[in-house]
């Protein structure tokens, strides 16, 4: 598989389609077309086929996709047929929110350790995990195979918490932090900013007023 | 001000030219050039110029931008000068830690009311706000100028909810439920799937393993 030729904003369409396919997987649909699963995942036909195509050549002409055959595609193309551990760091709310939330766990991402800097948070369970102190992040990451750090502290802490996930070896970033975080080459950071996205809502809510 | 003309790529990084023109402020920065801004943002100059040419003209050539000014601009732009009100739908892990989530309220956005349909939820105080019954969203809507929606339910409730929200008169909506929802024209919808963004990551850990 030649993952380097995928664009970024195809990567970022797979797991949609992927979301899509399942539904319809349980609903008992055995084949989609790229209309199909364009209406599903809100596009258009053409950008289905052409994402697709960066995978391989699996759909049939005139007829469309096998659900089934699609899924187990999409799913080694992004990695998903093993699990992944993840670590938060961070547990205010919304680490500790973070860690409790099910979804993860659901798609196969496993939260196998959290820290905090606090000690009143270290050494205490939530949902499960017991809360270590952020001394012990590099070990840990290392001991237990961790891919994925998530950064949820505040935006200050941010950058450096993000240098020490890196140094124990995480290639994988995803930041709630409301701060643009600097990594090296080979390192891929995502962030997700809640405000930015209520932001964005509210540009619409003034073209309306307007 | 011509909203409409904008592209959504452009709307989607104009938050985070605000956050970084609010950071520069901080530092006591007065002007900041086109590549300063794509340097903390994280774009190209000649991009920040064209995402900024939509809101008028007011970079001095040669020198840059005024970080006031432009923060004002991009403020208003935003719809930012006012208060939103926030409901947030569906007080599970989730929702809770959204509703306690300081970092809406310091941008502008105040969490107004809070919904569930669980008996066991409603009526109790959750970060300073009384969970209310569902069956009282649509009055409580109009009642507090809520122009905003957050749908934080399980993903078989969220197009439900998303009806209820918009029959009161909701125009945006922040999704966290992991369903595409179908909404009509004129209503906003921005989706956060944490698993997506996991997932995405993921592609790139595997291209690594390649």
């Amino acid at each position: 598989m030649k993952h380097q030729r995928v664009p970024p904003t195809a990567v970022a369409r797979l797991p949609l389609y992927l979301r899509c396919l399942s539904e319809a997987q349980q609903q008992g649909k055995q084949i989609l077309s790229s209309k199909d699963l364009a209406e599903l995942a809100g596009g258009n036909a053409a950008q289905v086929r052409k994402d697709l195509s960066y995978l391989g050549e699996f759909g049939i002409r005139g007829i469309g996709y096998e659900v089934d055959s699609l899924i187990r595609h999409i799913s080694q193309w992004l990695g998903l047929t093993r699990r992944h551990h993840v670590a938060i760091v961070g547990m205010g709310r919304l680490g500790s929110a973070l860690l409790g939330y099910g979804g993860f766990a659901e798609k196969g991402f496993e939260v196998a350790a959290a820290f905090d800097i606090d000690p009143a948070k270290t050494g205490k369970s939530v949902s499960g995990v017991v809360v270590q102190d952020i001394s012990e992040l590099e070990r840990t990451v290392r001991e237990r195979d961790i891919e994925i750090g998530i950064v949820a502290t505040p935006a200050p802490a941010a950058q450096q918490v993000t240098g020490m996930l890196i140094r124990s070896g995480i290639r994988a970033i995803l930041n709630f932090a409301s701060v643009n975080l600097e990594v090296p080459g080979g390192v891929n950071c995502r962030q997700v900013d809640l405000s930015v996205e209520l932001q964005i809502l509210c540009f619409h809510l003034e073209r309306q007023r307007d």
